[in-house]
């Protein structure tokens, strides 16, 4: 059985757990005050190209995105993001049980664009009644977004801009920017990105690491952070576990360089399918790729091949979702196209 | 000046206020434990037609949503209602801050269909994902809508047959209720709207009190209700004055007679500017009148007459709402109407 | 039978009934934003002797409570309040349904004490683990207190000193603050309560209206408040009511007339009492009376007149409290002294 | 240097973290979907001797209080704990940020006594008001408690009983259960303690694990907890590393032999104290050690220990603690009692 289901089905790079092996037994303090910390909020700040960064790590990615929504809006405010964004459709309603509203914008596979952002805005306000709606206080996207899809530099300017200009800080979920950030299509470098937002989060827990997610804020966003990601059950007692990880994935390029071999795999694939004659459902440059399948293909391919169905089952055709990783082997996806190629319909 | 802006711009009725002054200095004990409450609620239990119900006085509209939802919904679930929605829109966030998402469908004319009900409750439990998603976990629909549209019998019956099946209760915005059962497209009375879902309440701040909603459930549906309403900051310390103003609107029919006024003088306000050119929004049966008006007419209204832009002004031609009461004079809309006439583009 | 069970028995002072009545037909915008409510507000920060203050006018206590202390809490902050504080123990869970914790001190027959006060902040601090724990982020103290007590101006002083050198601002629950105000014990005035904290609330309710609260802050102290008390369900429609309502409170000094009326009353009915051999509970200067009875006592008593067991009967003797108001006729306090002295045992 | 600090300073045990080593590259699906978590339910549920108990794998601990608090509470009900509760002291209010108030009670050495909380229902349900109050819901203790003391079998008995006839859940907070099964002082099993509460947890951070807590439930007592889980940040993406590593904890006893030896290390070091003169800040029979020491000595025990000061540095004396766990060394402890013994007062 081959697995392209989603890209965290493996633990960690084997460098990653090789460090943790290695120091499993020292003694640190607790809750992140370790060296091991230290050294990688060093190493991350470095990477991104900017001392001045505030850096904190988390253990998962709804519960990042909770923690620091909830930190970031006030009580009028409610958080702008497409309305597929993982925060309005797939956290069990996290950032309402914190009580902060998604205002939703629309998708563009994936995408909010930069004119629906500065027009609800400039609506909100124009509208006489604002002061009984909820304000938008700060814009999430995710880069890339749920459906692989990437923002250009332009873009992220211009959405950066619109922020600016309102005073609501941008913030990227990152859950997946390694695999972004490796892609042919983009555009962007992690220095850059963390000049083009206020706050964003590099995922670990799909590239490369057993868990973790490091929050990275412009200096001073985040006011009484420690105790809120207390107060969220998101601090780690053992929170060097994050230090060494993080640190082992920013040395030597380890997150970058894994982060490419998944593109390459995913790349490897789409064109595996695309040539077999499979429709793409959109064109991905990322780890996540599309495709809308005849149901008995579907079916046919599920006999030796897990994947995600994305959304319900059609009434003759669904969409689904292959994802590759780090962890993806060749010889997986060789065998992948093998069978695809084999029996098109 | 004359004032179409909305329905409560005036106090309570005159029979409602003269039962506050003679009561006023009669002493009874506090938070609706009084006789005059224990009457109101018999009356409201006569009135629906059904003795077995549960009756409730709270302040105000958003007041009362809040702390019914809060009441009736799960951890894991939202509250399906239409995009328009005043829950979704105009309550500053007042459902998310109790830790709930407003899970929004289509609006047509600010109803929602019954087979977008459906489709969303078999969509939810078809995905394999769904337990990382808001569960829909109760219906919010007003009568009439924000628009001041109205369900069919058929309709509401289509709605609760759905709930009833997916065992989630149906809970009915009777902000405007009044206006609602006395317009002449309406096809159900109070006592059929009580069957036809679980929850809904009379609202009394629209429709000839000062203040005051008035909560009809079906039995046993809100569990430890009395402190939740506390905890909502929803209980009135001299709770006596809900008792006292609901025991005088339900008594004598005065609730429907003066609902009646005010679809009548709607109509003769519809019917006067339509004569005039002017163009519907939609063609609303109840207290709320919506036009589009050129914005050179617009502003000459607004030399003598108050009403609401509808959104935001638009470039050329804007969306005004027009609202009648109980408390709107024939004479008012009357002088309206001649001015309006006299100056039509 | 005679009621002295709590000061929310009647309706309104008959002048404030005569305005509402005079006004009752007249139309005004929503929410707060009449002409009635701009007036009343300037007679409230005229009578408070600061034309800079910020007034806001919110129903009840409980809701103003939980609105006001939502808007200033960060968080990772929670409230001091002395264990018997209202916020604690009668609200339901207000507060903490808001998300904060209510971190609480010892009571001296309701107040806190400044040393106490002092060494909570002093001791967090000093706690290694502090940002493990809520920190203190405001003081709220009732003036009177839940027990009719009241601070002198130096013990006001004194805390108010401790919250500015700890930058975490002084909130007063003034539910019956006309009733400390008015009392012989008490030191200090309206405009030096001003002074002497950076928000407190005018009791309405108790003191003379159907129903209200006037929030008096610091200005610049509430931020986005408008859209808060939306969230909160606490903002009333007709608002005017409330305009209306603490406009004739201030006119005249009517508050403080009506609040010394029922000072008087509870100081007749206190001696009375202690003349008939009762034994005090403790010794307040307010409108609220505290009594330990003989259960056998208490049970004659309550066969003509009601009152309120504090807490829970005891096995032989029970705490009772007697509570005056401005509505309280001197003609009810003479019938009860009557039947009172006559068998004491 | 020498460090006694808390339980959580090293890693996993080698056990443990020799299969996280093997199992890292294998394949599974996310959220504990996977074979290594059924396998590792069903050793708890075989090692607490009722294969009828639900169980769920958590990250941390106050995670795990605050997600299986807020399952268990309704609207109107807090939380019963000792005033020293975890809780209530050091999880940066988590509970309330819920929406939970923590009801406290008297700490006796951090337990709650079964009068006290009888005494607190009855005098709740006694009181007249109680429906302005938060009722009590639940029952929380730790085993041990923060101070490292054990209920007795009797004592955990008669806490249940009472919770039984109130009908409300008992939960027990197992942050260190090893700790107190293996403790001299305990009598009671684990099968036991499944049968003397509702619901607890088997803390894993501090007893060998990198991470993870495993709630234990009677049947049907968690309703949609998945969901609930998901929403409080508390699903680990790659669940299967709670699965691999409670899975090692319970296959040969290891998780008690390793919580016995840390018992042993504690003993040990207790002794040595106390026959070096040291004053005992209570009789801790678990793997927290408390001691009272003048300023001078605890200040030359810091210059080659690290250990943890309890609440705040006193004048002249203060009280530390001493912490063991599953890694500490004998060699450790010899050193420390070598240096502590030679330098007596």
């Amino acid at each position: 059985m081959l697995h392209f289901d989603t890209d965290y089905m493996e633990g960690a790079h084997p460098k990653v757990m090789q460090r943790l092996v290695e120091t499993n037994l020292e003694q640190t303090t607790g809750y992140g005050s370790d060296d091991y910390c230290k050294t990688a909020k060093d190493l991350v700040r470095k990477t991104c190209g900017d001392e001045s960064l505030d850096v904190h790590f988390l253990v998962g990615g709804t519960q990042t995105n909770s923690t620091v929504i909830d930190a970031l809006l006030h009580h009028h405010e409610g958080v702008l993001a497409a309305e597929t964004a993982h925060i309005n459709v797939h956290e069990s309603g996290a950032i309402e049980s914190c009580g902060h509203k998604v205002l939703t914008l629309p998708s563009y596979e994936g995408k909010v664009c930069p004119d629906d952002v500065q027009a609800y805005i400039d609506n909100f306000y124009a509208d006489e009644t604002y002061e009984h709606m909820v304000a938008p206080g700060m814009l999430y996207i995710s880069f890339p977004t749920e459906y692989g899809t990437l923002y250009s530099k332009k873009e992220l300017r211009e959405l950066h801009d619109i922020c600016l200009e309102a005073k609501i800080p941008m913030f990227v979920d990152g859950a997946r920017l390694g695999y972004g950030l490796m892609s042919d299509a983009c555009d962007i470098t992690l220095p850059e990105l963390a000049q083009l937002c206020d706050i964003f989060y590099i995922g670990g827990t799909k590239v490369g690491l057993l868990f973790g997610e490091c929050v990275v804020a412009r200096k001073g966003l985040l006011q009484h952070f420690f105790p809120l990601i207390k107060q969220h059950g998101a601090l780690l007692a053992k929170g060097r576990l994050l230090g060494v990880q993080f640190g082992t994935l920013f040395t030597d390029d380890l997150y970058f360089k894994i982060a490419r071999h998944a593109i390459e795999m995913a790349m490897k694939l789409k064109a595996g399918f695309v040539q077999a004659g499979y429709q793409l459902f959109l064109d991905s440059p990322t780890n996540q790729q599309f495709f809308v399948l005849p149901n008995e293909v579907m079916d046919r391919l599920a006999e030796f091949c897990s994947f995600e169905i994305w959304g319900t089952r059609g009434e003759t055709k669904t969409t689904v979702r292959f994802v590759t990783s780090w962890a993806t082997t060749e010889d997986a996806v060789n065998k992948l196209l093998e069978n695809v190629g084999a029996s098109s319909l």
